[in-house]
């Protein structure tokens, strides 16, 4: 019926099943919808209308629902449930979507939110929430069909047919054997393909790439990337299956790890999106802020130190956010490409010094260019051609220095574990610009001294 | 065999089989690798050992293996296969795979790769290759089992065995009425549970969430996202179902997209990455840094005009490079923060005010913030209250309007249709820098005039 409806009209049509009570039909529609349109109608839903449409949804409808919604609309909804029914939702929920929203809610909000939920199901909620943030533990779900070495074929569907509702996820089922450990994968193909009375020890794949529960979400990211996986197993260390994970949570991974990545490169403050508040944002990003500001007095401080040659050439001035600006801006080029190089490639000594010689080569090419450039026009603009050799030397000199620091400080920091991307950004731009105007300002002292 | 064995020693081990020409343990070995090891592992290998290894892989294998390479190692070995044998493996890879493998070849050099394939294939090729790149059409593979409405579902399941290669990668099918047109979707779980002579039509899902051909990747990437996807029907203006994207092509396509953020927004150059020849990639960063250079001069233009206030208090100069550079970097955070929001939130008219008046609150706030902390600073520093008071004026005013056109001049881009990450750099810091110079020096001349 609503199949080819546009969004607007099929809010309304729920509207009206709602008013007038007809469940049949509010039933038929909700159940053409995706959990992404049931979350955005239900915001889009006047708040009289609300309390019924939540009634009228099953426990399974309410729990997809849930796991679209922000936590602070998550937690409405729980609340408007009541204990008893809020616990059986919670009950369905995905554990690892449950544990993000439990993540940083006061301690006796989350007994609260538990003590109405099922023993297992809370046990293994609470043990997601032990692993560290960003790491495999945290994005696994125990929502999964796993079957044992010594199954046959026929036993692995009948397993498969009564978990449907696990089963509708991932196409491969993960082998364990007696002491829960991980020791083979199958996909529907092969079951399909085999005999009934097949045993499954004999068709599986023994090879299966897993993860840690501890290995970082990133890396985790890279691997279903690399495979084409629509999922791969967590185990612990002792090999024993704990979970799994799929790529739709790799995805958002993805997109996660991409955002802190400009965020760092930027410098715009973690997590800034367009519901924070204003307070918030300039809270976040003013630290950065200050340390540019303290940044650009010690520049400042530079300049001063050089007052008497600037005193005797004005011109000096105006040079001064051209040559800044293009180092720093060279050195944030070469920290982008190493940044997000680093997230794809497999990083050894050969790559690493194959990389700062091609980076040598940029900044030789770049700054050879640039320099003649700059020394025509400052030339031709200050008809003095000592002004226009000491800007083009210094910025010839300045964007080689600036590529290289822009290449190996991220690759040092790497080395040393520290982020790239969040400690490179201020590093690079305070030694460039230390290093731009001390190049600047000592190459033109030196000439006018030559001079006289 | 191989199970828990480390990478280099299962690549010493085909090295053996392949010395030894034991094709069965060959065959035992690779059975358990997956595509990317395998094409790890020919990389590694001898060239001497090169020819017999790909002998030994079956065409399947090959395809697998071809579609981990990169373009030139595709065709080094799709040459050292010879046209019959490379005809077929072409003939087996995905075709958005092998569309994207011919994409910048000469004509020649296609039409020499097609004439080994079977028509129909090369076909097949040749119409992903005509919807223009980025597209929904060129990511999708024809690799997939639908069925028609009209079918049982035993009719389903015997079409759904006979195609278990392509059953692999997602657990729906999509289905066709008699024109071809998509009329719905049904998991594998619908099956199962289905009965065997339940004709599709009645347990079908209707309201199918489907793509145009050419809607633009970015587009397909955020429905899967949204929806938890592992595939999407992308269908022509008739609603013909004409091939789905599976979700491991839409992580490449993520990454992909936030690298070409990261680029554009550190205008690093396009496409730059660790293979990048020194040259290539200076000539690519050259133009931005060009223009860079001439925005520097502009700038210094800029100073020139107000060089008698500037030979009056020399250090006026010593701040220069803190303004011009906390100026710029306020309009990129918010530059960052509106590029990455636009990527999953829609965009109207309630949420862009909300985040213009964001945004000047935060302008607002830092502004006071840093315009305080630089008065004192340069007061002690320099003894004069008038020059504390002009810096910090300054800041303070360049502080808000950076931050004001980082948010609002890529939006109006954006309402352009013009790519805001790319338009936004260069313009963003050319308007800060110009408007940060002249705000300092028109205040300080000013309070100079007013002094005297």
């Amino acid at each position: 019926m609503i199949t080819n409806m546009p969004d607007n009209q099929i809010t309304l049509y729920i509207i009206k099943a709602l008013k007038e009570s007809k469940r049949k039909e509010f039933d038929a529609i909700l159940d053409e919808l995706q959990p992404y349109d049931v979350a955005r109608i239900y915001g889009e839903l006047p708040e009289k209308h609300k309390k019924r449409f939540l009634l009228y949804l099953n426990i399974d409808m309410l729990a997809d629902l849930i796991e679209e919604l922000s936590k602070t609309e998550q937690l409405d909804v729980l609340n408007r449930l009541g204990i008893e029914r809020s616990g059986e939702v919670l009950d369905e929920m995905d554990n690892d979507d449950l544990a993000s929203l439990l993540d940083d809610l006061s301690p006796e909000k989350i007994t609260q939110l538990l003590s109405g939920m099922k023993k297992e199901e809370s046990k293994a909620v609470q043990d997601i929430m032990n692993y560290p943030p960003e790491t495999a533990g945290r994005l696994m779900t125990n929502r999964f069909v796993w079957i044992r070495d010594y199954y046959t074929v026929k036993e692995a569907v009948t397993k498969l047919k009564s978990f449907t509702d696990y089963a509708e996820t991932i196409n491969y089922l993960y082998v364990i054997d007696q002491y829960r450990k991980l020791v083979g994968v199958v996909s529907y193909r092969d079951i399909l393909m085999a005999e009934a009375d097949a045993v499954v020890r004999n068709i599986m794949y023994e090879r299966v790439i897993s993860v840690s529960v501890d290995t970082d979400q990133e890396e985790v990211a890279m691997l279903i990337q690399r495979y084409d996986f629509m999922a791969i197993p967590a185990v612990n260390e002792e090999n024993v299956l704990m979970g799994i994970i799929t790529v739709d949570d790799i995805i958002d991974v993805v997109i996660q790890e991409a955002n802190e990545d400009i965020e760092k490169l930027s410098a715009s403050g973690k997590s800034i999106d367009f519901e924070t508040r204003a307070y918030v944002a300039a809270y976040r990003r003013l630290p950065w802020l200050i340390l540019l500001l303290l940044i650009g007095i010690l520049s400042g401080s530079i300049i001063s130190t050089y007052q008497e040659t600037l005193k005797e050439i004005v011109a000096l001035a105006f040079f001064i956010p051209m040559i800044s600006g293009m180092t720093g801006n060279t050195g944030t080029q070469s920290l982008a490409v190493v940044v997000r190089g680093l997230v794809s490639n497999d990083i050894n000594k050969r790559v690493i010094t194959k990389l700062v010689l091609r980076e040598l080569g940029v900044g030789v090419i770049i700054g050879i260019t640039c320099g003649i450039l700059i020394s025509l026009i400052a030339f031709i603009w200050q008809g003095n051609l000592m002004i226009g050799l000491v800007v083009g030397m210094s910025l010839l000199l300045t964007l080689i220095i600036g590529t290289l620091a822009g290449t190996v400080i991220p690759l040092i920091l790497y080395r040393l574990q520290i982020d790239p991307a969040i400690a490179s950004g201020p590093l690079i731009t305070t030694l460039n610009d230390i290093f731009s105007l001390l190049t600047y300002f000592g190459i033109a002292t030196l000439f006018l001294h030559h001079i006289q």
